[in-house]
């Protein structure tokens, strides 16, 4: 296909190199920065733009992966040229684009991108929703070019997608960061740490979370716990936090029935 | 070394096994339930006792792997052979055991053990101390035979890495358990969000976690905030934990002085 890359951010970056590599063609790369654009367009054999005004007609979708508030306005000037125009939001309703043209789409690659680091884009879950079946059925032979796990995700299923992201991903991450800070306080290294953190991830590859949960809370040792929550007195946000995980641990145990 | 193992439990399975492998010889297992002794006892070519009265004095070292509130009790009644005892807990302090004996110590692995999965011992930070110089380095020595990771840790700061290791690892995991619920409710499969919860840990074993948290917290997205508070309307305990995590993120990130 010829695709056109709006953006060039993180995902417009890991998602153009997936393209590229499958045999797509990027036509351009649109950034309001033209730096930015040149240096992604460079990788990938494509045109920089800094204007929308440049827009070639010579392609068949536009990838829009720019910020979520500028979704509709963008792709009320991309409407004109009647190609499928598909956003890669997780958080941004179909109707942003629709509203514009019925040739819309979500094309929502689930994952954490960083421009410095490379991953394996055929295990990056794509979750798919069109305006149409056929738009629908398009993009997911688009998306199965790039990724073994593609996945027809409606709206309102994509926005608790999202949310769950959010506890999976973004507050795990700063879990990580709360427990380097504890760490650092006490003069011990993050690196100690690291092992725990890469064996509790792994374990939920072949495991549901509630079956290997560990810990003071759900062994319902209120002696540690207490301990813990002393050693957190200067740290009010942490108590709160502390307890308000314990408890959650304690709840979810209790209603799965479970003693151990 | 002649090592004898009290507990039958995860901690113990794994070091036993570990120290199995490096060469060391398991005198006895001992657990209050005889078919848990036995069954470690045969993997690690050891014999299997339910009653300390039946503790074999041919053995160098007791490792008592076992619940934090009764260590102890059991060390003093293991007090009298006069053999090095070291507990294996991250909350117990070393006076647990030194209350009974000036030949004690910890050797406290920071993992998170299942006695269905295996793991590579060689990577598990192994956190010692003893109750003189002499004891540490007897214990440094052992842990060296099973692991690349030794770190000599105080009780003081083995206090604050066992509630690092809480945020780090039971929270975290507890995160995935929300998130797998949030999914469940919508019909939509944990499996959509593994190669995030993967990629998000993996990240972690190059970067500082507070470089590379992302989401809508650190963005400041106060609109995609907004709506995952009213999506988690009928959460109560959800959306205190969604609030604070988030306020969380935005204060650590503006007293590093970011402004991503």
């Amino acid at each position: 296909m010829r695709i056109t890359i709006i953006g060039s951010g993180n995902v417009a970056t890991h998602l153009s190199a997936a393209f590229k590599n499958a045999g797509h063609r990027i036509v351009q790369v649109y950034s309001r920065d033209m730096h930015n654009a040149a240096l992604l367009a460079y990788h990938v054999g494509a045109t920089a733009i800094d204007t929308l005004d440049d827009i070639s007609q010579d392609t068949d979708i536009f990838i829009v992966a720019i910020k979520d508030d500028v979704i509709g306005d963008t792709s009320s000037r991309l409407a004109k040229y009647d190609k499928l125009i598909a956003h890669t939001s997780g958080a941004v309703h179909l109707e942003a684009i629709r509203h514009y043209t019925e040739r819309a789409g979500v094309f929502y690659p689930l994952q954490t991108f960083s421009k410095s680091k490379e991953l394996n884009f055929r295990e990056v879950p794509l979750c798919i929703e069109g305006a149409d079946e056929r738009i629908t059925k398009e993009l997911e032979k688009l998306a199965r070019t790039v990724s073994n796990n593609v996945y027809r995700v409606s709206s309102a299923q994509r926005k608790v997608l999202h949310l769950a992201a959010v506890f999976a991903c973004n507050f795990t991450n700063h879990l990580y960061a709360i427990s380097k800070q504890l760490l650092a306080n006490s003069d011990m290294s993050f690196d100690m740490l690291r092992p725990l953190i890469a064996e509790t991830a792994d374990k939920i590859k072949a495991h549901a979370p509630e079956t290997v949960q560990t810990g003071p809370a759900i062994r319902n040792d209120v002696q540690t716990m207490d301990t813990h929550l002393q050693m957190l007195d200067n740290e009010p946000d942490l108590r709160v936090l502390y307890t308000l995980l314990s408890q959650d641990i304690i709840k979810n145990h209790n209603k799965a029935g479970g003693d151990k």
